[in-house]
């Protein structure tokens, strides 16, 4: 049985909708969900979820009396915040037998906080982990790697993004050979920048399925599995398509209420805007991984909603099952293993 | 009377595109315009353009042997084909009188042709000019720089970026203080990759309105004026960008078409979806500026109608009219001046 250990304290809407999250998924897979955070406030959010018969003995409420907030500064709110939610978590994972922590707080604060208690994968070299984002695609999902944890990489660290991506790509896609590419300003080999035409050769030697360079608007047309690419782009081109889907939106809507008659007609097309904004959502796949760190770790979205905080937890579970942390280790070994013989 | 040396050859629609915006362009607003490529091909394309009284003396074709094509690699071409419509135009800019380029052509061509027929504006140190974006966003336009030229920038490149980009938005957007931000991974103070925390003293002693950084959301949302980022990270954007809302768009039909009634409800709704695809065309600016290059240089899109090929040739006149490469020269002029004073 997979046991979690959850941030109830992180998000926009905490403790409710960690803790909504949490009775979903205990219910819908059995997992046992240990809720960290303000005794006091997680057990006020737990009575608010009406009857638990039935889950009532998965769901344990594990005290902690700090939060690190959305707005703080990750790094001294971890050093002063020695007994947040966060950090009282991670501990559980660390020596408490918890199997994997999922949170919706403030991602620098997780970041830190996962790294200083877990630390690294034996063999990953990067300053830290790398997050992941999922990118609905027109043909399904597209998972992007790093899109903000190191924005300053070195080529060798580019390599285990594009390794750990394509391990992340077969639990999450349930793929079984993901074609992985990198992110660059043109598909011809040898396009990118220095840091970018350096990683080529050693992505090379990872066994994963690359296939060379993608350009920007190959991501979300859905044409690889994994696309690599150092934090300081892929943050820009993430935020960014947000940026895009909410302002083509914004002028969609500006276009369909121009007059009665247009407004009209597309009261009655609502369906069809609603299916869009599903197909657009993060909520279905709830978190992402920090890959690197020894252990799973899922960060969800601060705006999480209580099925965003669902699926988040069951994406951990999936980890779990799957052996992401297990898998990254071995794999890395095998390419160390190769590296070094004669 | 502004003189444009227009490259007939450039574009996927060439010569027939280029020669019906020069048509268009010398009727609207009076430009002279040398119709440079291979004389028999621009004279065919001139003569389906139906009555030319009026602007038949605005009108000049001046033969070039050779073509680059949209898919040869730039550098090994401009070496190869010295009589290109490209080199032949931007000769004309040099030597004989004429006051701006413009193409549609292979934009690596364009870059590497107008770098060596013309050379740097002094004071600029960037390995190659700055190709800037003109981005239809919520509240008008913001121009983005660079968009692919240099992709490993220096933190100096990057400041006169910012001072380019700035004069260009007085130009094209026709505001007095335009304001000018950073594009990075978050909008604190502090965020960005090395090269860019590196750059941000420079840019704030330059004499614009710096606003700090913003991020890959900000733009579309039209915040700022000028986005300022390197030419990898600023790529990846805007092809991003583009694919999100071709995407988007294919989402959005897929929405619309799933049943009879809701085809037929988007059929009457046809003028709106048309009012959102004019508000994120890229026709209506035509072309956008190489920055740095001592002389008017506008790359039009590569699918250009003619109606784009208009407006770059007009992009370019402006350009010519309001002295972007004096303003450019001049201000660095001031600013090196302050910087080596006592």
């Amino acid at each position: 049985m997979v046991r979690i250990a959850l941030d109830a304290m992180g998000g926009d809407h905490a403790p409710l909708a960690p803790v909504a999250g949490a009775v979903r998924a205990a219910r819908a897979w059995g997992y046992e969900i240990q809720l960290v955070g303000r005794e006091a406030d997680v057990r006020a959010a737990l009575r608010q979820q009406g009857d638990l018969t039935g889950v009532e003995h998965l769901l344990h409420i594990v005290h902690a009396p700090e939060v690190i907030e959305m707005g703080e500064h990750p790094a001294a709110a971890v050093r002063a915040k020695r007994h947040s939610s966060m950090a009282v978590a991670i501990d559980l994972v660390k020596k408490a037998g918890a199997d994997a922590f999922v949170s919706a707080g403030n991602t620098g604060g997780v970041l830190a906080t996962a790294l200083l208690g877990l630390r690294r994968i034996e063999g990953i070299t990067s300053e830290r982990p790398a997050l992941a984002a999922q990118l609905p695609t027109l043909k399904g999902t597209c998972i992007m790697l790093d899109i903000g944890a190191n924005v300053d990489v070195k080529p060798e660290w580019l390599a285990q993004f594009a390794l750990m991506g394509s391990i992340y790509a077969e639990i999450a896609l349930g793929k079984q050979r993901p074609s992985v590419a990198t992110l660059s300003n043109g598909e011809e080999e040898g396009k990118g920048n220095a840091t970018l035409t350096d990683a080529i050769p050693l992505i090379r030697n990872m066994p994963i399925h690359y296939v060379g360079n993608i350009e920007g608007k190959d991501v979300t047309a859905g044409i690889v599995d994994v696309a690599v690419v150092d934090g300081f782009a892929g943050n820009i081109f993430l935020k960014g398509a947000e940026g895009v889907v909410a302002t083509v939106t914004e002028l969609l809507r500006q276009e369909l209420t121009r007059n009665p008659l247009r407004a009209a007609l597309a009261l009655a097309l609502r369906p069809a805007f609603r299916g869009l904004r599903r197909r657009l959502s993060y909520e279905e796949y709830g978190g992402v991984p920090l890959l690197g760190v020894n252990g799973v770790c899922i960060v969800a979205h601060g705006r999480s909603t209580p099925y965003a905080m669902q699926n988040a937890i069951r994406a951990g579970a999936r980890c779990v099952e799957l052996r992401l942390v297990e898998r990254i280790r071995e794999r890395l070994a095998a390419v160390a293993a190769l590296s070094s013989s004669p």
